[in-house]
Formats: C-alpha cells, sequence, structure tokens
C-alpha cells in the first residue's frame, strides 16, 4: 500500500488488499462493495459528525435485533433493497409465481396443521377459507408439497409482536398439498399494518416523510422436491395501501380478490359459518435448475 | 407507487419514496445511499442466500457492539471508508496536520492530567517522553488547546480491551497545552497490534486473506477555541505494519522518529532516566470556518 492515499487512489488500495480473497465470489463482491460504498462517501462529502451519526445508525439498527425482531431486514425492506434482490432472482423463473419479500417475521417455526386446519385462534374477525394448488409450470400437480404460511392478526400484528396476547404460532401453518397438489386452511382476513417503527428503521420513514403501512397480505414458503423454493405473499385485494407498500413488494399477479363465498355447500365443505370469505391462489413452481446460473458470475461491470 | 417494478424502475421508485424528506441533506444522502446501493445490488446479483447470509453480517456486527466494542467503526476502518471521510474532511485544510482515522477505542474518557505526566502506570516497555506544541497554521502558538491521547500498550492492547489487567485510563490522559502552545507527556513506546478479530470483521479478514495489525501509534484529538478539532495519530516511525496498516490510515507527515534522547539534563527536565525515548509533534490547526462548507452540497453527479 503506498502511503497519502487520495479519494480515488483509497479505493483502488482497499479493492487491492482484498486481491488474495481464496472465494472468487466473494473477491467480487467485495470489490463491488467498496467501489459503491466508497462512491456513495465521495458523492455526499459526509462530515465527521455525520460518519458517527451513520455508525450509530448502524449499531442501533444492529442492537435493535433478537430472536423476534430483525431491524436489518426491515432496513434493507425500506430502502427496496429486498425486493430489488426478489426482482433480480425472479426473472430467472418468469413462468413461475412471482416471488416477494420475505419480510422481518418468518422467525419462528410455523407448527405442522392439516389441511383445512385453523391457523387462527382468534375469534373476531372475518372468517377465510385460503385455498388453491401448487403446481409446476407446465401445470402438472405438486403432491406433498410444502406450504409455510404466516400472517398478521386482524389488528395487524404478527403473533411475535404480542408476546401474551396472541399465543406463538397464531396466523401461522405449515401444511402439506393433496395428491391433486391441492391445500386449504381457514384463517382470519388479517388487517394491513405498520412495520415496527420504535427502532432506527421508524426513525428514518419518520425523517423521510415516508407511512410505515403494508398493504395486509399473507406469507407463503412453498417447497417441493426437484422445484426452486418460492417465497411470495397473496395480497387481499382493496386493503389499503397497495398502491403504496412501504417495502416496495406488491406485484399485480399477487393481488387476489378475497370475495364472499354464499355457497352454504362450500361453507360445510370447509366446516364455517355461511357466507364466508374465500381467497384462492394457484402456485406455480419452477423445476430446480441444475447448473449453477450464469447471473452468478458478477457482471464485467464491476471488473472496469 | 407503480406496480410490478423492474431491477431499474424499483430504485427510481425507492428514490420517489424519500421526497418528502424535509431536511434536504438528508434527502440528497438517501438517494446517493439508494443508488449506490441498489447498483452495488444489481452488479452482484446476489442469491437468496447470499443476501441472508449479508444480513446476517450486518446483524453480527452490531450485536458485536457494546460499551468498549465498536465492529461497525472497524468495519467502516477495514473498508478504507473512515479514512475516506478524514481525507475528504482533510482537504478543506491542506495547511493544518492532517488528520486520520478515529478508530473504535475512543470510548472511554480520557483521565485529565498535568503536562508531564506519565499515561502508563505499566512497568515494562521503553519509557517515551512525547513532546511538541500546538500551533495555528500561522505559526501561532495556541495555549490551552485541549489533547486527548490515548495508546496501546506494549503488548498492543487498549486499556478496555483488557479489563482486571489494565485500568481504565491507562495509556490515555487530557492535557491542556502551556502559555506557549507546548505539550509533554510521559509514556511507553506502544507496539504494533492486531484489530480485535474474535468478531464478523476479524471473520471478513481472514475469508479475504488480509491481516489484522496496524503499525504502532499514539492517538490525538486536539481542540482548541476558535480552530478546526483535529483527529490524528502519530506513528511510530520502523513499526512493523507502517506500508500495510489494516485500516489505511497511515500518512508520511504523521510517521515520526521516536529516538534516544542522552541528554541527562533533559532526561532530569522530564522526570525520567537517561538516555530515553523522544517523540516530537508540532500539531497544526486550521482556523474554525465561519460559514457552513460547499463541499456539503451534494455533488451534481447525485442527481443526474
Amino acid at each position: 500500500m503506498s502511503k497519502d492515499l487520495g479519494p480515488e487512489s483509497l479505493t483502488e488500495a482497499v479493492i487491492d488488499s482484498f486481491k488474495d480473497t481464496a472465494d472468487p465470489r466473494l473477491k467480487a463482491i467485495l470489490e463491488s462493495l467498496t467501489r459503491n460504498l466508497h462512491n456513495f462517501v465521495r458523492q455526499v462529502s459526509p462530515s465527521i459528525s455525520e460518519w458517527e451519526a451513520a455508525i450509530n445508525f448502524l449499531t442501533a439498527t444492529g442492537r435493535k435485533c433478537d430472536d423476534v425482531r430483525q431491524e436489518f431486514i426491515l432496513l434493507s425492506d425500506v430502502l427496496g433493497v429486498s425486493m430489488l434482490v426478489e426482482t433480480i432472482n425472479d426473472q430467472e423463473t418468469p413462468d413461475a409465481t412471482d416471488s416477494t419479500v420475505l419480510g422481518p417475521f418468518h422467525m419462528v417455526e410455523s407448527p405442522e396443521r392439516h389441511l383445512g386446519d385453523n391457523i387462527s385462534s382468534e375469534s373476531d374477525g372475518d372468517v377465510c377459507v385460503v385455498r388453491g394448488r401448487v403446481l409446476s409450470v407446465t401445470g402438472l400437480p405438486i403432491p406433498n408439497a410444502r406450504i409455510d404460511v404466516w400472517q398478521a392478526n386482524t389488528t395487524g400484528f404478527y403473533d411475535v409482536q404480542q408476546p401474551g396476547i396472541q399465543s406463538v404460532g397464531n396466523g401461522r401453518g405449515l401444511f402439506r398439498t393433496d395428491e391433486n397438489g391441492a391445500f386449504h386452511f381457514r384463517s382470519v382476513v388479517p388487517s394491513f399494518y405498520p412495520i415496527p417503527t420504535d427502532g432506527p428503521v421508524g426513525g428514518l420513514l419518520k425523517a423521510s416523510g415516508r407511512h410505515p403501512y403494508r398493504p395486509a397480505h399473507i406469507h407463503f414458503i412453498v417447497t417441493a422436491a426437484g422445484f426452486k423454493e418460492l417465497t411470495t405473499h397473496i395480497f387481499i385485494g382493496g386493503s389499503e395501501y397497495i398502491d403504496s407498500d412501504a417495502v416496495f413488494a406488491v406485484k399485480e399477479s399477487l393481488i387476489k380478490s378475497f370475495t364472499p363465498n354464499e355457497d352454504p355447500a362450500a361453507a360445510a365443505e370447509f366446516g364455517v359459518d355461511s357466507p364466508f370469505i374465500e381467497g384462492v391462489i394457484d402456485i406455480l413452481l419452477h423445476p430446480e435448475s441444475q447448473s449453477p446460473s450464469s447471473r452468478f458470475q458478477v457482471s464485467e461491470e464491476v471488473v472496469r
């Protein structure tokens, strides 16, 4: 390393320091990180106290994290990074159901349940049945696919946010599709809700005049042998904030009507009172690729 | 926000979400951050598991921080960001003594001491006297300037790293220059040392084949009414790692010879045995500017 580096030569010196990185993928990531991070710093020319504020913000974000709170995922979400990563990965499988963000609340294991079980232990709210099929992109049913669902309750909170009010596992369920690739479960229609605002990310949203709300949705992770895992939501059509999701995660294809089903026979089949609210989503999975994707070659632009 | 954003339009949507930020400086920072962060993500196209690894790395970095450990400053240091910020700020005052990084160990208040006091309570190591003057860039002595110094001991550890072995305040001192702007204090010659490697930043260095060492140095923060505060080091000339500082903080002008002084009268004056090691640094401060710097206008490049 030569001494007395200027703002540009310093960047090259840092990149050079990573030259012995054994893993070429990590090396390329560190080079791109250094170049873009230094570019950001040169563009905004932070004062020392602004740099300290940034250090304090990141530290507070990390220290806010615990077993039931993931403030760095929230930060990634509100900066659009989570959705950008999903969108990039989603481009490989345009024929599958769209993916969207994981979010910060997939922190406890969902309880195993049987098809038709009620994932909500709450008595208020609009009873709904969510049903559909898991299919390959060619339309073949996928039996025994694993469906992990989690959602907020009617007041907009996940179980882990309300210890003592909700039991852990409320609003969550692990299901397996039947021999026809079909699934159904009972719940209550979730509410739109604010992401947690009592941490550094909430402070960022407030300082930038942004609302913290997400439109109502139910999370899905769908896994089946031989297929690419899918992380997505089903959004409740007509929900408030459907056009201004705080984490940029809405896709048109994932918005589903939750409409009354007035057929008493259907109510009887699902074991609910008639009429009930029904949401339907078919989930299409892409076959798992056999070879690593070319996308994992860092773009030429990085090594400019 | 429009739905179904692609990788490019998502970036614009996130920037647009910051449009109501009241503070124009914060707004410009958030725009530049979003653009550069998204550019990084698009360049490396992280897989979902790589994104999770990044979230876990940042979370672990935050959770490693406590009252005596600042892992995010370490991360900023090894990525060259701390030095980049210093270098950018330093360009405003080319006639003053060069600045360098704060580092992660300025975490406890230095004890007030009198000129000539010994900041080291340890009996081994090479006794040294550090002396010099604080001057304005025009060469006028600055009396009553506040000098905050801190350093590692002869085994390369700061007080806060060795509770029970070193007392808090060992290797630290707050001094005031005399009527001639002069200062002197006694210590032991510090050792080069590794930055702490038992956290995520240590893992990053290891994975990238980088050594964690910093050349021997003593930290200074110098403050005086009417002058710009200066954060810097004095580096011990000839120290190992002077050409490969793990945090890129060496500047030629800050390397000083620590040489034997064999004059018995000088030893008597400073109250040490003869001969002793002596390091000399004059510190030049720039007058505090009256108006905000033009540098705090974010460069045009940001709003491209």
